[in-house]
């Protein structure tokens, strides 16, 4: 259904050889002798491992990379098989569960062994990361290891926030297809049916047109704009007047999109018109200002004049928008003092939003890659007018 | 599509009381002023609070539950007006993402004006489970709060491995619509078609008979058996003699299905009908044994034996069964060691496997509730004979 050509899935041994050689660079820089990764996108990213089994939280996983040497897989048995299909050449399993010693000690062995250089291991301890794994395991690893457990997030966001041309490629395959499906949407649905079942309908016609799921899809429907943006939907009938906001975060091989629309149902009010075609504006100031060597700072300051001057009251969601890629919202952020400045190879969620009346906020949002030359649009820009259901 | 009613969504503030009565009952006998919990699953079975924005780790959000007075919602800003939609009264909020203090201090100062008597928190540092926030951040929090942070998984668990009615409806409500979508698969697919596909139209047909998303379908074919049962699908096409294995933890209003299917492509060999209906009886075996009073490895014994019996030669499971509800995998295990006393109401799977020949597998899984009368089928008991696919 698309014009566009599928990607092949997955990614070439080469591919993961440039990311580890890479990512070397930039642990020497942050002198780690090796990062310790357990948490899916990180697993992912290094070995190209694909599961939906991390929905069960009762076995850990671990990554291990280091400075030298090949990185080291240490997993449950009950992923050997897959995991030998990836470019992994240095797997260790464990038979778990085993709630006595589920991993630790051969994690343990598994770094003691590294050659080492600088004494620390950088690991998933800050900010839009979490450890997978129960902290008090991670607490028992630290305490007994000889080498110095650090916060590594810096590190592996360094690495994951430029992404590599194939990455970028499977992110403007996603968001194509939700493009397509959110462009088609209006000529399915009616006034009178429930936010339920319009997400429903989206849904099942994302998974058709080829996405492998859709982990996020809020949807929420008020007279003019809507309360909030990130939860619904709800059993609530969209009625003549509302704007109705639906965001997406579909997945395509490991890779999201993340962009909204709105529509309006039936004649929405001029302020809400108003509010709407004033964001619009700013989406394109945005953009434009995503340049390399911009901040995030300068990005979010192009949308906010335009938001300010349209009469903002609010905005809850604290920032104008963010790094993307096999996570929903990924670092940087567009916001005073984020100070990130902009490479090539990155891909931003560009989102302007306001409340400008009590209750009633509109937010707009696109997804964009990098080049050298600057922006390059991955979604199919919304229409300047919100698309009309009657 | 299905003959059982749709539960109610959501469930009573009463409810909400009840579990949070019985959950101080379990924090006093463990020796907690409060429980502190930031993942998805515990934050909704104390509130009620439902959003797919977990898939952005970018915020934290936090719920104290006091042993003494009303829960206590932290969260960002971006969530309080649907927070507010709950049964909760004590919401505080902070402006999210703020790298510097992303509600750290807010969190310290809600358990330092907390009534105490024991000196204690407890929260997600064990088993099953993983703190949803930077661990630099809990470790700040650790080390500058007045209180002691422990362990709080065993009591965590101890509250929600026990259902209550209404969560046990919409376990058996998603348990019903998987049945019958697997019941109905065999007439809409056809030999040759991929793995990856035959995937996307359950995923479809699951939500058209009304789950809210499916996280986990892993699926995979091979010659008389498979060799993992944790990824998939991958492009293969199925043949003649596959036995094709699909898995699913589908949901609806946050509650989790977990059980697969098996099915014979064209005609499969022998050796794997036998095994097939060994695992069927033991199946019915591991079922037979989940009685109250019982514990989780005499249900283990119980499979185990017709396993060994049929000539297992390994199951890198590790396990034959867990619990299950607001995740696809709860304790406690099926396995020798684990030592888990049954009671009324929990909640089941029954998942025998083996390996029979070298990476050939089966594995048989049901979902069952205990009654005071012994094991309630949730799902619609698999056929004797695996279904054919022509």
């Amino acid at each position: 259904m698309n014009a566009i050509t599928t990607p092949r899935r997955g990614f070439s041994p080469t591919e993961f050889e440039t990311r580890v050689e890479r990512a070397r660079q930039i642990m020497h820089r942050h002198k780690f002798d090796a990062l310790l990764v357990s948490s899916p996108p990180n697993v992912r990213y290094f070995t190209g491992f694909d599961s939906q089994f991390w929905e069960s939280p009762t076995r850990p996983w671990f990554v291990v990379v280091p400075l030298d040497g090949d990185p080291v897989a240490v997993i449950p048995e009950i992923g050997a098989p897959e995991m030998a299909l990836t470019w992994m050449k240095d797997i260790r399993t464990w038979q778990a569960p085993n709630p006595e010693d589920d991993g630790i000690s051969l994690l343990k062995s598994t770094i003691e062994g590294l050659p080492r250089k600088y004494g620390r291991v950088g690991t998933e301890m800050g900010r839009e990361m979490a450890l997978r794994m129960p902290v008090s395991d991670f607490l028992k690893l630290r305490d007994t290891l000889s080498l110095e457990i650090a916060d590594g997030s810096p590190c592996i966001w360094e690495i994951r926030m430029v992404k590599t041309p194939a990455e970028i490629e499977h992110i403007h395959y996603i968001c194509q297809i939700a493009s397509d499906a959110y462009e088609a949407l209006p000529a399915s649905i009616t006034v009178g049916e429930s936010e339920r079942e319009i997400v429903r309908k989206l849904r099942i016609d994302i998974a058709r047109r080829g996405a492998d799921s859709t982990p996020f899809m809020p949807a929420i429907s008020g007279p003019g704009g809507v309360p909030q943006i990130v939860c619904g939907p709800h059993d609530r009938l969209v009625q003549e007047g509302d704007v109705l906001f639906i965001d997406t975060g579909s997945t395509f091989d490991g890779y999201f999109c993340d962009f909204d629309r709105n529509y309006a149902i039936g004649n929405i009010s001029d302020d809400a018109k108003r509010v709407h075609d004033a964001l619009w504006l700013a989406t394109e100031a945005g953009i434009k200002a995503a340049v390399p060597g911009a901040k995030t700072d300068d990005v979010f300051r192009a949308m906010a004049k335009i938001i300010e001057e349209a009469g903002a009251i609010g905005n809850n969601v604290g920032r104008l928008g963010h790094g993307l890629g096999m996570q929903l919202t990924e670092p940087p952020s567009h916001r005073l003092g984020d100070g990130t400045v902009i490479v090539e190879n990155m891909v931003l969620t560009i989102e302007p939003g306001m409340e400008y009346a009590p209750g009633k906020m509109i937010v707009h949002e696109e997804n964009i890659a990098i080049t050298k030359d600057g922006p390059r649009l991955l979604t199919k820009r919304a229409p300047r007018e919100m698309p009309i259901i009657r």
